[in-house]
């Protein structure tokens, strides 16, 4: 199957209606754009484009996607013959992944023959949408964080082992340091994190045991989860006692974690206890069901915390797990469309687009216009050609954190 | 890539420290199963295990797995020619998909080598995990549509396409009527919905015209989206001119959509029109932003809606997005494993376990012991071998409602 089908039902019955109704190859504009801001964000990182213009690139139905869309008994013959010749032949104008964006303000512009714009609107919100949510949760935590490390831990409880991934690769692009998800890091080309869980050390007689056994295993990254029995009393002595270990076989303990308990009364003893073995380069590290306000917490109440792991917060947006971004008409043939609504939140604005970024704010005005400051838009795909070369993660993570 | 490397890198790294400490192969069963309910459902339906059988029957680390696996520097050449010829060998009892489930009752219960067992932590949770948590919250929906149908309209707001596929799979399987993902129909066999959007009325210059080649394109499917300008002052006059052009032809209005505004005033008057008018059997379906709560303040009210279309807050399950699923080693070598922790809910049961449902509830004992009730876990996998057919998911559906 391709992905072609991964669209609403309604995308294709519209286009059905266009296509009985001669309208398909109409020209369209289509504005791509959230109206506020999710719970607990500053701002928005815009991300998701490169799947998006991987997915426009590749758009075609198979002979699969065709028999089961026959299967369906719904569309004429005439439109099924149609979708078979289909590709995407628009234009598309974004916003780099990793900028920050502001409500009402265009993210993608597409500019295609009608039925070809209209299909691809579920397809583009699904990759804006949660990418760009992913992207500014992981922004806000390096803010709480006061730029100190964020690992991105939330493979297990992501929506799907796709959102895993998209979301590991948006984590990035707001500025996470590291992942946890193995396979993003592979597809992605970023650093991977990780060291042992609650079940190595059960799987051992006795925690100095487990500690021992890891050391060996990886001398040179060796970072002790301690809080699995008593994090005080035997977890940081049991640990403190491998790194005395380590230290004698020409090695350093690379540090612990903490995984439960009271953060921050837990770190600042460990410190001490690390600090008064020697160990003063041992990192601590945090996790356990964090997120921005807990790690706000601990920032504020200066805890000794080298890095933070968080996962469940972070993937699945757990403050607010869906942004607001719509798609909508702004021109068809050539006019401007307008929507006004009771509800002025659900006006649309008429036209083809340009954002203008000045020192005071954007600004939003007509393609065609020439203001001032920098245009936000670019130009991604001409007459379904890509123009935009795929940057490196890496690099959109360093776009981001300017 | 392969699957395999869809994995958090310290499963990996605890792998190679058993490897290292020659305990790869020891005997071990973890438990995955979740410690609480998510807010707002009643209880949670067990789903996502034939993604789960189906990630360990294809288990295996390609060329270009460990090719990447041997760049990170971290594992030796024994331990990557270890992976190279793994395969899953152990055994999988679990819970039917679509059947109810109770807080701290193992889900799936993996007996397999160490390593192997340890490996696939991730990737589990994360399929059990997101499709419990969608299946439950539909039906909760469902419930609190009395049985109305509930269409599933969320691919847009999903967490990455295969979130909104995995999503609308689990939906159908929690009970939802239909889905809007055209790919999920088809992947799934289950039903497809859906008409327009707001574009399609902007796109005409008048919404009656509009109408009216959507009426013309699919004369018996026509189910009109009737709040783009002014629902009552002219959405349903204009739909109600439809009907009456329809009815001459032979052909007979399916609906209205209604996605704006208060649904409950705005669903009376409709039913109101449409009855004085004569079409007493044209639907009327609410949509825009529902949830649980909206719904089920609809249905008190005695709404004349005949379903309701839920998206964003169904896959991203807004009120709670992440079912806290764990996976805990319970024996090993044989010998059961308890985790005794100062927080009682993060307290392991030992023990290779059975759940037996009574009337009075599930009682949890051990495997070979024989209790009153029906077993919950049955046997899924022997030796990496399934046992377990596929279950069509309108077959799994029909569980659920029961």
């Amino acid at each position: 199957m391709s992905d072609a089908l991964f669209t609403d039902l309604y995308e294709l019955t519209m286009m059905a209606g266009y296509h009985v109704a001669g309208r398909s190859e109409e020209p369209a504009t289509f504005d791509l754009y959230f109206r506020h801001l999710p719970a607990g964000v500053d701002l928005v990182v815009a991300c998701g484009l490169e799947p998006v213009l991987d997915y426009l690139q590749r758009l075609r139905f198979d002979d699969r996607d065709l028999a089961y869309l026959r299967s369906l008994d719904l569309f004429r013959p005439a439109f099924l013959d149609y979708l078979a010749d289909l590709r995407f032949t628009g234009d598309v104008w974004a916003v780099s992944e990793g900028l920050p964006v502001f409500g009402d303000e265009p993210l993608v512009r597409v500019t295609a023959p009608l039925a070809q714009a209209q299909l691809v609107e579920t397809a583009l919100l699904n990759r804006i949408c949660y990418s760009s949510l992913v992207a500014s949760n992981a922004a806000q935590l390096v803010a709480c964080a006061r730029g100190k490390p964020v690992l991105e831990f939330g493979a297990r409880r992501a929506h799907g082992p796709d959102g895993a991934i998209t979301g590991a690769r948006a984590a990035m692009v707001g500025g996470c340091a590291a992942t946890s998800n193995v396979a993003a890091g592979e597809r992605f080309d970023v650093p991977v994190s990780g060291t042992q869980a609650h079940a190595w050390v059960m799987a051992f007689d006795s925690e100095l045991e487990a500690f021992r056994a890891y050391a060996r295993a990886f001398p040179d990254n060796c970072l002790l989860l301690v809080d699995t029995y008593d994090t005080l009393a035997v977890g940081v002595p049991n640990a403190i006692t491998v790194a005395q270990e380590l230290a004698a076989d020409g090695h350093r303990l690379a540090g612990v974690r903490l995984d439960s308990g009271d953060l921050l009364a837990l770190a600042q003893e460990t410190r001490r206890m690390l600090d008064e073995a020697g160990f003063h380069d041992a990192k601590i590290l945090a996790s356990g069901d964090l997120d921005a306000d807990a790690v706000t917490e601990l920032e504020q109440a200066g805890a000794p915390i080298d890095g933070y792991g968080v996962g469940t917060s972070l993937l699945t947006a757990r403050r607010d797990p869906a942004l607001s971004g719509v798609y909508k008409l702004a021109e068809i043939g050539g006019q401007p469309v307008l929507k006004i609504s009771g509800n002025p939140r659900k006006t649309t604005s008429p036209g083809r687009k340009q954002v203008w970024r000045q020192d005071s704010g954007d600004v939003i005005g007509l393609a065609d216009e020439d203001l001032q400051g920098e245009p936000l838009l670019v130009e991604a795909m001409r007459a379904g050609r890509r123009l935009l070369a795929t940057v490196p993660v890496a690099e959109l993570r360093t776009r981001c954190r300017q």
